[in-house]
């Protein structure tokens, strides 16, 4: 970890701080808090490093009430969906904290949010590299930057969807809408599972398709405004067969009287791609070695913007954009 | 630039924030805001990246009257700093915001701060290449996380001195800390040249030496405290002949009647360095090629701790440890 600069008369209980609490979560091309910087050298000549950064805030992404743990997974889990969405594997990431000490148990928050961040850094193997700790008047406020590593011919971007590509998708849609839907009292979840896809997504870490899909994004604003991203990028139309977005069976009957909860919803942290058909055989192949749920929902065709059909083909957009049901 | 995330209510307000405001200082390899992430090749297959983060906050390390120009200015400066601190060269930064826009006059605000990285960014050869923007209760919150990137034989760490080695260190100290003192109406200030340099500090940034250098930091805690980041991360002892810590002309009387706001006061973003006699030289040449001031400060000895003289040699320090005059 970078050596954390902080003000003159909070130096030394910002430095316990940081030695307390992140110190034992630093890698070591962090330097043990001992640099300026972290250095990292590349995997390989042919590597690429892929950088993505993401806030949360208290009050805005997460309630006060919310479990710290369950925040700093959050937080990194996010982060990591971008490298998903990259092709990415992640190597690292850096921490930037601000938070007020006169209104926070920090001893117990930090202590929780610490097991947090330990947990998701031995289940994804990456570790915390660097930071910055500053005491603001507001809430907490938290920001991540992830950095990654991918092979130059490997990475995934947005822009490569080809006409007569497949259009694919990672694990079920809407759960974490329709968990913030459930923690606002909105609707009812009697097995938790919405509201623990809000509080803890599960991105897809591993399915790394950089060099076969030809293009992708990960799900966090929404499946059809993220798919809309990659028909712009792309400049090509996605048709979209809606009753083929895989959903919980818990889902099925928010998703008859409320589509656009789950189709604008956001936050699913799934992976959205297109890919030529000759490369659904290896995509296959990597999701079950992975034991990752993949579904075909659609494919990229001439045009600009969505186009929704049901099964029967119907046409439920309106000329190009869709908009609302 | 990655895409920014943003909750699901204010998009379009963050999209357009975006595009007025960043998108105009994003750099290529941010491929215009159209991915996920930021991707980075190195430039050499030999590189090393070398990443810091470091934070701002409104009435923390900024007053709100500030101009959001400086503001900018020395958030991005201080980054550069640790890069000079790891013989690296920036590559571009990642920009991560909070702000309450019912405080704020965010048009002008922004407009400020945008021209103060746009003036920097061409200053140093830097772009922007991410970052992700939140609307909070607070004050402004700024933070921003540089990638730099250094020839794996060129990483200036803090550990390496060794004894025998020349203590030195580029510009002018004390500046910033007596700037703060003037804007406190402690002292006066009649050409504004302290308060300049603590609103805008000017690390050296062109001048990399950890391929002869055996060790270095930038001073952002101050002189004292740094140099016992290098004594206590390289196991040596530094003896500082403390009337050779080159001063502005206006600075030498504050010295002689507050030596510890000069020694301690911090922000001076410059570089202190060891070096073998052997390598002086070369050094000296690239000072001057930069048209940087460098003084030899004092050397590493046997020991453990600063040792601090004045030029006859007399002993200010207590027991291996400095404390304070």
């Amino acid at each position: 970890m970078e050596s954390v600069k902080v003000e003159s008369q909070e130096k030394m209980g910002e430095f316990s701080f940081i030695r307390r609490f992140f110190a034992p979560l630093a890698g070591k091309t962090a330097w043990n808090l001992g640099d300026d910087a972290a250095a990292l050298p590349p995997l390989s000549s042919e590597s690429c490093f892929v950088v993505s950064v993401d806030n949360l805030a208290e009050g805005v992404h997460f309630f006060p009430e919310d479990s710290p743990r369950r925040v700093a997974q959050k937080l990194l889990r996010r982060n990591l969906s971008d490298m998903v969405a990259m092709g990415a594997v992640p190597r690292g990431y850096f921490l930037s904290l601000a938070f007020n000490p006169e209104n926070l148990d920090v001893e117990e928050w930090f202590e929780a949010f610490q097991q947090g961040l330990a947990s998701d850094q031995e289940k994804y193997a990456l570790s915390l590299l660097g930071g910055d700790t500053t005491r603001i008047k507001g809430g907490i406020f938290l920001s991540i930057t992830i950095v990654g590593e991918v092979h130059q011919k490997g990475i995934l971007r947005r822009n490569g969807a080809q006409i007569g590509d497949e259009l694919w998708v990672t694990g079920t849609i809407g759960n974490s809408a329709l968990g913030l839907l459930c923690r606002e009292g909105k609707i009812s979840d009697s097995d938790n599972i919405f509201a623990e896809s809000y509080l803890l997504p599960n991105p897809p870490v591993k399915f790394l398709v950089g060099d076969i899909a030809s293009a992708g994004i990960d799900i966090s604003d929404g499946l059809l405004q993220d798919l809309e991203h990659i028909a712009e990028q792309s400049q090509v139309g996605i048709s979209v067969d809606i009753l083929d977005i895989p959903l919980l069976p818990q889902a099925q009957p928010y998703f008859e009287t409320h589509p656009d909860i789950i189709l604008e919803g956001g936050d699913d942290y799934q992976l959205l791609f297109t890919i030529n058909p000759k490369n659904k055989a290896r995509m296959m192949a990597r999701a079950e070695a992975e034991n990752i749920q993949v579904t075909c929902i659609g494919e990229v065709i001439q045009g600009k913007g969505l186009f929704l059909k049901n099964t029967e083909g119907k046409n439920l957009s309106g000329k190009g954009g869709w908009r609302h049901f």
